[in-house]
């Protein structure tokens, strides 16, 4: 029925590679089907002017694709010498999903950059950058856990995120690229180890969604992030062992 | 009980004035509370190069603040030289939300911008200014009907929007600004004349959100929604006899 | 004879309506004529870097129109990226002519910024935005007066400005926009409140023009000019007595 | 008792070297004492896009200074990646001056490039870019006389221009750098050679200025624009037998 | 001896994965140590304007590094919104260098972009780009050759890359990063298959190198050139039988 | 035999002017042929932020050319609101070349800011720049030596620049433009006053060079460099006696 023969609310194959770049303080390629993502975690031993001398750390993201990530060639924002709406928007969501389990207090005052790099796109970038990133920050935290002697990582919970639609008439769970241009509803659900919702954004820009389904979109997206954890558990290996599960 | 004695389900006063710029083609000052933003649809006898020749209009957004709009002065993004990811997050939710019940066929090759600059904020400022460049749109298109003899305005529904967010334990309606500050969750919702979603925007930074949660804020939402939708009837007056309502 | 029929030395109707803006410390709308622009004054306790330690202030403004004030759409310089010539220009004078009446060592070590947004245009909004800023800045003086116990207020006389113009062979003060666009010469004045001219900027791009014709123009401005002033008095009400009127 | 032993109503000594740069179609080195500006015109056989199809010509011009011609270092404007408001408004007012003596229909659908390169900089720097920019204008307009076998050049009458203002108690003329610095007036004036004002800016930021004072001021500025223009015409030399003299 | 023990004339391990981006026309990870580089080859059925109509095809390439492809974190040039000096002197470096072993005729009013993006950097960036863009391009051209079925590719010979310098006293071969920064002298080797040279870029800046010494490092260099074009022979597979070893 | 008539070994006539520009602390300008370029240097009693506390100095250079420098005109950087890819490459390369034979420990915390100009071009801009840099720098040095009191001018050795090239068959020294549009192979050579190299930059952009068309042209450039060195020697009179000859 799906492009790829899976069923409507069943992932894509995942594949996680941690230590990805030896240089980062924690870093990934995290492959969701066809679309993979290199998410990195650098810890900055300061804050944002803005937030100096309050005690609490902050997180930060940034999104970028390569130019071949995509079917057609996409010109790099360095060179248009602007960040267009699209970036802005991901990057946005990308660190304000990330900082909403991150315990901010206990970080101190640091800094965590994320910054996601698509090397090849197939639809559900910015929910693969979410899931990854969450896995290089818990990774580069693990690090500085060991080095400051830290009882627990500052993590509330772990976060995982997917794409949900309405295609023709069915519910569909992460969507591929063609399957994602075709959607009738398109619809980002950023949810916690534990159950809850982080981030809702439903868009019904070729036609309006009722009630029920909404309700539909939500249930496959909460399966599918369930599974996403799971997964997450199993690639941070004894870095899980110092995170809490949000109760 | 709320900072202004409103009744946790109830809007702000609301007041259009139609034709408030006279050089656009369609224009409003809406007032939601003391939040008051300037509304104009300008309709452009072109489409963008990415649409030409496909027989098909275009809506576009663009909003702004003016620098004493907020409490503290803000710098103006002409002078940074540069667009802000909040600017660029609402533009590009303002345009797509209108977008979703125009007609773009029936539109013909036409562009339709709308400028929703806020000259004094709030909170709210970008829900209050989709249900205000709705009406400019309206009003717009009901001139270009008249010259057009068209029999109907290319509108496939009404379309409003309000915020809604817990603040401490309680769900509230549309948030002013320092119950927006303090609220654990905020949504932003958009929704047609019909009651269905075009838009739903849930985020919770400071605490994740549950399902109960989640239902309650739409619920909330809703009542907004259809109390605004029954304000730009009202302020459409003739015009409003040639929108669809949608089914 | 005007299109507007009025005579050829008399100004536009002139609406001024202050505390517009509810957050800034001074602000107005002021209407001349079709020509509206919102001006607001901030003050900001600390001064450019290069002033500081000088126990001077400073004085500074910002110019911008809304895309629809005028008759075809304009883009925004925040879209273009760049701030225009025009807006520099007006931006600068704005500021230049202010500053040219407050006693900066009495202001002390402070910003005063004015920002002046025509939401509506139909010729003269730079010397409208001159006359209008003197308004908010007085008006946000007053206030610091009031906070700082001041006997006066840190200004050396009132200052309003307006344009003339030759249009075919006739004289005429304060241009509307269809006028401005056929004068043949176009100059503006600003003068204080006891009759001395702060800038004189006239322009014969179409033709030059004789020594008589500068000194009938400058006759003109000096009457209208005078006018405003008497409506700033009004305008400011309580205020207007802690101003010095320049000997 | 002017820095340089000059009368107060004496011009700074002029030098004009014609055809300094050998690709442009008109150059002049202009000095004014010791301000030293590098002047070209480029003819372009088209016109911007905004004025296509008129059967008229545009003239523009561009002012830039090096980095060393000031007494301290200025940062290069393509280092900070924008043009000043400074530089904008001069070179605002060089197209605009030398527009006015351009006939341009007569001149045809070509634009004349203007650009004005201060090497050393010692005040008046754009008054002398006026004046040298009309002889390098002149110049590229009699090498397009002879290849279109034009009777006489497209030109209404010659330009020039000089600034005047108040140094302590006196009114002088052509002020230097320093003089400048400590003028409380400051006007600049373009005229004609029949006499005739194009452009009067005069500037009374550090004190307003009387109706007497400005008449004065004007006067000065006469006597130094017609002793300006004496000089093009015998730098122009058979050229200048082309040149109408305005009446 | 060395950091990594290798000898003075010894290549760092070359690892070469073809088909790296689903998308792209030609595609490789080149790892030379620990220097890794995504390079594609994207074939764009036009020139740019500049080169319209002269029946010639063109070569373009861009250069990037990921954030974290460094020690430290380098600051997106995307977000500083201009590409940096080195940026540019190495994207204009790789162009010109693969352009000149491309018979431009031959290729056709095409356009092969060329991306190379770092996402681990260490040392010999610009030359590592250098090599797998020309396995990029080739493999992109051999799918050309198919479809156009040309008898050969419009290459003239194959092209390689690395650097060489002087670290101590000692002359090496493929410097690594460490070695890089504490080279007294550092040059960059471009040359044919057939052993000519197509860019020598040699810097002392820390001390001026000798005649002898420039002539040992060319040596090195051809050593390590030559091994990298017998890599890419293999690497091309069938795809190097048609491509023409210069003579 | 060469277009104007010139020895294939021969330097078109130089001539430099010290002290060209009064404001600055050393200023030449240099003129190879019809290629003229003002170079000025800057001494600020400060370095830049990465390299406060080290107590050593820095070198920095820029470049640019007039509009009208060229045959055609060209956009300023300033107007395209970038510096374009040859520009940082060429002010990159001036700098590192200076920066190669100053000692920097001897300088101290100061930068010596290069700021090279080129009003007029016809090749070689580059390599001219640098040699007409080296004579401003030492000038400014000199200037500095004296106030200081040192012994010796913080150099190493002199430094000049010329430029090679294969036209068809021949070697050619110092080429103009005409023959560096025609040239094969180009090579710019930066060497010390004792004949070392400090940059060899060689492109076969057209065709690639042998290694004995390299030793040739190394040995041509060589020539050239000495003869330019003789005559910074001369025009430097008594600042020479102050510098090292390298050994």
């Amino acid at each position: 029925m799906r492009v790829d023969q899976r069923n409507l609310d069943q992932l894509r194959p995942i594949k996680i590679t941690k230590d990805y770049i030896k240089h980062a303080e924690g870093s990934v390629l995290i492959e969701v089907g066809d679309t993979k993502v290199i998410c990195t975690a650098t810890i900055d031993e300061k804050v944002p002017p803005f937030m100096r001398g309050q005690g609490k750390g902050w997180i930060t993201a940034e999104y970028s694709m390569l130019p071949r990530a995509t079917e057609t060639r996409n010109i790099r924002e360095a060179s248009k010498g602007r960040i267009g709406g699209r970036t802005m928007e991901i990057q946005r969501l990308i660190g304000r999903a990330l900082r909403s389990v991150v315990d901010l207090e206990a970080l101190g005052e640091r800094t965590i950059w994320l910054d996601c790099d698509v090397i090849q796109a197939d639809g559900g970038t910015r929910t693969a950058s979410i899931t990854g990133a969450f896995i290089a920050m818990a990774d580069a935290l693990g690090k500085l856990r060991e080095k400051r002697e830290w009882a627990q990582l500052p993590l509330r919970d772990y976060l995982a995120a997917t794409s949900v639609g309405i295609i023709g008439e069915e519910m569909a769970l992460d969507l591929a690229y063609v399957e994602d241009s075709s959607a009738i509803v398109d619809m980002n659900i950023v949810m916690t180890g534990n159950g809850q919702f982080v981030e809702v954004q439903g868009t019904g820009e070729e036609k309006p969604f009722t009630y029920d389904q909404l309700q539909g979109l939500l249930e496959l997206g909460r399966k599918g992030v369930q599974e996403l954890v799971a997964l997450q558990k199993e690639a941070l290996g004894e870095v899980a062992t110092y995170i809490n599960q949000g109760d």
